[in-house]
């Protein structure tokens, strides 16, 4: 039997081409190699965003119309919308139950995700470093926006996404084992406590190497940056963006040799180009000028570009057949969820 | 339509007169004058007593036995067991989300139950005073065990308790406001974050009479004081008890006076006789003797007791009737449940 892998992503909108190179296209490998359950996070979205849902059901389904697009195939990997399954909630408060609340205050990536955030909103007000206890830094601060009882717990939800399904593997970039640290903690706690090693599968990390997709000022892509190029963008406004990518300010004239490090276009030559090597020594050599290199690069990346967009429409106009496979993967999910639960209750002794 | 009345108990096993003229008795009442949903609070127990499930599914049952021998009647209110609504573990999860870290930490409630349980466990070993932050105090204690993620956001799932059947009323003794007002506040925090008046009701405490039972050693009948009477306990058992309660030292003889307050015996009657005040007088004037008033005070309490046996037996010898009640009353509550978080759903914007 094929390992089970899960994976999910938060709803932010439509993907851009950071977000295809750095995930999508490894969910698109994994279907090939593992049974999948491939989720969109809508409940993990609230965690930070709980005040900003306007979007969140668009946004859920417009990211799963991307996957869709992207090659993603419900006839090999279960795709489902994390809030669709009650049972996901259900673990979460009995998984809650056991969870250290130290687990939760130590770890790595609340502290980094809630300084990230209360800085960004309080920058320069925070109180002591981060040695202080978390209470005492948000003291006097409107930290009710963002220090709220879901967003500690969150390691304990993406534990549940995880171990609801019993997956082995679970793909993760090399800083954030931290989520998958929790998650094999609480296996064997529960394991200790319940006096059981039948209901959960202790989860692994699956490294993949994972293209880090520069944005169109160099830094890397996001939303928040405004340096995107989105995934089903209209062709002609790829093409500007690609044309009037910034360059080697050194290279004054076409034949002027150049450093390629540092240079947008390049970076995406590294995605887009098999030879990407060769475009290397060419830039050093001076052998071809920025436009001739930027109009290639387009040439490269269009017809996948143009693909996409076309598979996109086709299911943007097929609202139907979103619904259906929203539901059934709603309905699997359900099924492979329901199994581990009733296991849980049964070794809780929560079930009569 | 009558105004909805919630409260539920945590299952600790069979009953004892102390739960019964302080809430039992309650629930009878409460039955006939609104719409009740009174429920077994199985996923409470494991806030605290996640370690010790053996007896949880046993102990659920027990109680609901007690409740149906004193006279709730599921004809009149809505019996459930929690854990059997998926929907309040949803709501638990969604409400999670906009609850502040600040309202739990500092909700007196659960530093008095955390202090409570630390203090138990470690009397002696724990840090500072009751200023100093939690973190600090259980530092170095093996706090994994009661400091978890569940226990701090109990009074989250207590909230989702009562507002997902929208109840306006919950029954409360003087010194537990907080975990209403937590409740209360959730709702301002979400209708203002949602822009919403629509899904839930603001509930408000009912302060009831509560009958404050003494124990056979004259402190607050408890289980863990080894100083209980039991609903449904062999009626010699009782008897036995009641003859054997301590009364007033300095009454020697029958006829002596003697000094009814603090009187267990005396206690009892003002529980189980309505002319309790005339065997105050009766005492201090020496009229009876201390062995005759606790054989009337038998007399008084051995038809109820027996009658709640019998109807107990019945109960007891027909599970299908119990297992029928449990399965009715969880589909009539996920019914009330479902169109609570339909709701919250659709402000939230988690539904498409």
């Amino acid at each position: 039997m094929a390992e089970i892998v899960v994976s999910g992503m938060r709803p932010t909108g439509k993907l851009h081409l950071g977000n295809y190179h750095g995930a999508l296209k490894n969910f698109v490998a994994l279907q090939e190699k593992y049974k999948c359950f491939f989720f969109v996070a809508d409940l993990h979205a609230l965690t930070t965003a709980y005040k900003q849902t306007e979007d969140l059901a668009a946004n859920s389904e417009q990211m799963l119309i991307d996957w869709l697009s992207a090659g993603v195939d419900p006839k090999k990997a279960n795709l489902f919308i994390q809030s669709d399954v009650p049972e996901v909630s259900e673990l979460n408060t009995l998984l809650g139950m056991i969870t250290p609340l130290g687990w939760l205050l130590r770890n790595p990536i609340y502290k980094d995700q809630l300084n990230e955030l209360l800085a960004r909103k309080y920058a320069g007000q925070l109180k002591g470093d981060e040695n202080t206890p978390l209470a005492e830094r948000v003291k006097g601060l409107a930290d009710e926006d963002i220090s709220v009882y879901g967003f500690l717990g969150y390691p304990v939800l993406m534990a549940v996404d995880i171990l609801i399904h019993k997956a082995g593997l679970v793909p993760v970039g090399k800083d954030q084992t931290a989520h998958i640290e929790i998650a094999r903690d609480l296996v064997r706690r529960f394991n200790e406590i319940y006096k059981t090693e039948d209901v959960f599968v202790e989860p692994k990390p699956l490294f993949t190497e994972i293209t880090v997709m520069p944005g169109l000022d160099g830094h890397k892509m996001s939303k928040s940056y405004h340096n995107t190029i989105d995934l089903g963008e209209d062709i002609d406004s790829v093409r500007k963006k690609v044309m009037s990518m910034f360059t080697d300010p050194n290279k004054k004239k076409a034949t002027d040799p150049a450093n390629p490090d540092g240079c947008v276009v390049y970076a995406f030559h590294k995605v887009y180009n098999p030879d990407y090597k060769k475009r290397c020594e060419e830039c050093k050599a001076g052998a071809l000028g920025c436009v001739a290199c930027k109009k290639q690069l387009f040439e490269l990346m269009e017809p996948q570009l143009t693909a996409f967009s076309n598979r996109r429409k086709i299911f943007e106009n097929d609202k139907a057949q979103i619904v259906q496979i929203v539901k059934d993967g709603a309905q699997a999910a359900r099924a492979s969820a329901a199994v581990t639960l009733a296991q849980v209750k049964k070794a809780m002794k929560v079930t009569r």
